[in-house]
């Protein structure tokens, strides 16, 4: 029995056969090219080829799995256009006059190796993302099929590193865990793994040569397991079963209300960024969509979508939840969410920049195409429209009258508008919770956004390693900025719910009963074990 | 007569003579060179000497001037020493065989360009400082002496666009106001002028020929006017004349406590960024220094500025403010502010990343000389040491702790350390106003920096022209905190300051007596007209 330690990054016990994913490696030589400039076009038609390639993962992995896990081909494609990156590739052809194979490659690791140094574990994980966007530029050169998914019996599946490419050419089904040799707890091999609900251990030194009998995989313990003794092997099958008998458990609780025993109701909504997220929604007996990101249908476009599509689209999920409430969010875009089409300035803190409804109120026509396209869809369902980013009661007035203005639009062309719409604001801002006593006169109900909130109150990026021990979601003072806007929410009889990450985060959840929040949010595959926890709440938990 | 509008960006009246600043634009001919190395050398060296006079400019302007009007200096060492640039003009010299001269003046030009295309009006105003660059390098290559001061006379300054090196090389005492064609109200020439205290008006369209006699200049209206008829001549005479009164009256409150006729007390203290403003701070009668930014010390270095430099830096503030307090800020440097000798990691928010406090509790050594030059200080005067960007009371106590093993490693030294100093924390952040009260339990005084805790609170990064109309220090979410952090100091027994920009707007000067502020810091030049306004202040002023 030999035991191989590395970092869990994502919970669970699986047994099963190992399956070794080669790495995409080789070694291009520098081949000298006498017709520079040819070679050059050579590269920018691999570029272009090697970036259609990444929409189609994208698309491909939008159908099994969220928009989430998604994007990352989205950045693989921006990656792949980079500027920096194709002007070092041009260099090396013109300059040296080497083959594009070999200026792709180096330029790719080159990249790939900056990144690796950066001290921010995000930046680092944006390595693998370099040697993969290289690995696609050159299998487009060399004229390869992509790889091969490996298929058929469930495995666990060893790997250097999980490139995203490989990843989305996998049967996920029959994968049980992961075990990498590199990856940190925000790779994508981590993600993919939290996000599957299955184990992973990364940065595990394993050898090359991989037992033919079953490994045991401990995502918790971060330990990777060959020959396991008969005994260790028994132990895990218990622990596997009693995981087993948990989630079946949880089934039980797919269609009950979320109640507590002592009668306090609190809604269990989802959120989602696609339409493709529905299944998952309703798998987990969500109650509503609490949070339903527009922005796929702006980033995965061409220009500004038109109304017909984005209509198209919101009916689809209000269709979908048969009449259950379904909050979608307006645009959050912004400098920090590129668009290939539309040139955000380049802003020195794109967070504190014009982004979400600060940029929907200066370009009135994308904002006005969104209203009217959620308007029209509004017949089909329960919708709530929900306006991000808000600091101060301008901004809802302002929009409100917009609103008012499709509507008023839509009704002379003959369309027909829900009577009821719901209209809310993020509370995701300090200054919207500090006026909150202003801002619930204006609107149906609040969302607070957990994630930017505790950023902006804290003064911390989340995404920047190098302070994310500042970053705390239950610091005292967002609590506070959280609990001051229950208590205006409830004096203007308007509804409050809860949808940023610590929504899902049992340790709050008897802060959020106590304060009286009405919904809850979170990503679908949460729901089903805190609506078990509300269930069984016992008030003794508050006393944390 | 003849009267040209311009936008005026610093108030008051000058009458004068004009006195033409010939812009230093000349053509460079495309001359190709032989030895392509040896030009890009001689490139190399321009580079070094220009930075280098750089920060000969940045001394000299130290001496006359405060240290944000010397800044602008070491942005331009920063600009001749840009990445992009040199690459850009490596180039040109490597690939097309170009001269220097040509190289160095085609790419400040493209950078210029580039610059003055960007929408931000911030960026906008770098667009000026790549000419200057370009005008230094080329003068280096030239083996030019810099321009020649104008000098003598006083006179009133007409310019195309005044360039940060060209108003180093006046005799600032001589200029009356300055007039040009280009620039904005955050172009140097306005804040250069605001700074000196006269009129300044930019985008005036005036004529090459200037007239013999005197031109008046009103910076309120925006004005300029060519031979002014003897009754507009008479009467602007009078405008200056009660400007001068005002300013003499003003005089009169040098030596004046600052007292509201009801009897509240609130000291009107200054914020200064070196040992070289000083004599502004006495001049006008502050009570004491609300807020020394201690950056100077590391920004203007090769390393780390060694103990016994800012020990010595320290000791001539407490020594020059003869007892009264001085809050020495600590060190509140991040990726935004950047040093030569020491690499921030690449941040995508600088602003909620590892900056002030931060980064003091990373490099603790660093930290500890600072406090170690502190306390060796502390005898010379009466001290006060002041945290920035605290979010927690951890790293209000961890610094304590700092705080106390460098005074207990100085007095087993032998060096005397003054029993008594304040220590305090700036209340910038929405968390430190919002944990307020625990955190008074743990310090002598709050000092609030309203420029932070409106761009936290707003979410909204000031220096960002996009966004800056949303940028609002009287929003009532930040008031809001302000007052919190001030009951929470009362019920604590601890006195409250504020020593952002807000400090000095009179607009602000009700709440802040009404929620008893306990003083004010501000720039020298503000405090004469605010303490006049304390001294005759009426309770009705309060009904905004």
């Amino acid at each position: 029995m030999e035991i191989y330690r590395g970092t869990g990054v994502s919970k669970g016990v699986s047994i099963g056969i190992p399956h070794w994913l080669a790495a995409q490696e080789r070694e291009i030589p520098r081949t000298l090219v006498d017709d520079r400039e040819a070679e050059l076009a050579r590269f920018h038609l691999a570029q272009a080829q090697a970036a259609a390639q990444q929409e189609l993962f994208y698309q491909k992995t939008l159908e099994k799995a969220t928009a989430q896990e998604a994007e990352v081909f989205q950045i693989h494609a921006m990656l792949i256009a980079d500027p920096d990156f194709t002007e070092e590739v041009e260099k090396l052809i013109l300059e040296q006059g080497v083959c594009a194979e070999y200026a792709a490659q180096q330029v790719s690791r080159q990249f790939s190796q900056m990144f690796a140094q950066l001290e921010d574990a995000y930046m680092q994980a944006r390595s693998a993302d370099f040697c993969d966007v290289g690995n696609q530029i050159l299998a487009e050169l060399l004229g390869e099929e992509a790889a091969a998914a490996c298929g058929g019996e469930p495995y666990i599946l060893f790997a250097e590193d999980l490139l995203p490419s490989q990843a989305v050419q996998l049967d996920l089904d029959a994968v049980q865990a992961f075990v990498t040799r590199q990856g940190s707890s925000v790779s994508h091999t981590a993600i993919l793994a939290r996000n599957m609900g299955i184990p992973a251990v990364v940065g595990v030194k394993f050898p090359d040569r991989l037992p033919a009998g079953p490994v045991v995989v401990d995502g918790e313990k971060g330990e990777v397991i060959f020959n396991p003794s008969p005994e260790v092997l028994l132990d895990y099958q218990r622990v596997q079963q009693a995981q087993r008998s948990y989630q079946e458990q949880l089934l039980a609780y797919r269609n009950q209300p979320s109640v507590t025993p002592a009668g306090q109701k609190i809604g269990l909504y989802a959120n989602i960024g696609s339409p493709g997220d529905l299944q998952a929604v309703l798998e987990n007996g969500a109650e509503g969509i609490g949070l339903f990101r527009s922005e796929f249908l702006y980033m995965d476009a061409q220009d500004f979508p038109p109304e017909e599509e984005q209509y198209r689209c919101y009916r689809e999920v209000l269709e979908g939840m048969q009449g259950k409430r379904v909050i979608i969010r307006t645009l959050d875009l912004g400098a920090d969410k590129q668009l290939g089409y539309y040139q955000f300035g380049k802003e020195e803190n794109p967070a504190l920049g014009c982004r979400a409804i600060r940029f929907c109120l200066r370009r009135r026509d994308v904002f006005l195409t969104q209203l009217r396209a959620l308007l029209r869809a509004s017949p089909y369902g329960r919708l709530a429209i929900m306006l991000p980013m808000v600091v101060s009661l301008e901004e809802v007035r302002e929009s409100k009258r917009l609103l008012q203005e499709a509507k008023a639009q839509l009704q002379a062309e003959g369309y027909p508008v829900a009577a009821q719409i719901e209209f809310g604001i993020m509370i995701e801002t300090p200054a919207a919770a500090l006026i909150s006593r202003e801002l619930a006169a204006e609107v149906d109900f609040f969302s607070v956004g957990t994630n930017d909130l505790t950023q902006y109150t804290l003064a911390v990026d989340r995404m920047n390693g190098e302070v994310s021990n500042l970053y705390d979601p239950a610091h005292p003072a967002v609590l506070r900025l959280i609990k001051e806007a229950a208590e205006r929410a409830r004096e203007a009889g308007i509804w409050i719910g809860i949808c940023g990450e610590a929504a899902a985060d049992p340790k709050l959840l008897p802060f959020f009963l106590e304060i009286g929040i009405a919904e809850l949010s979170m990503s679908p595959k949460s729901i089903l074990g805190l609506r078990r926890r509300i269930c069984t709440y016992q008030p003794e938990e508050a006393a944390r």
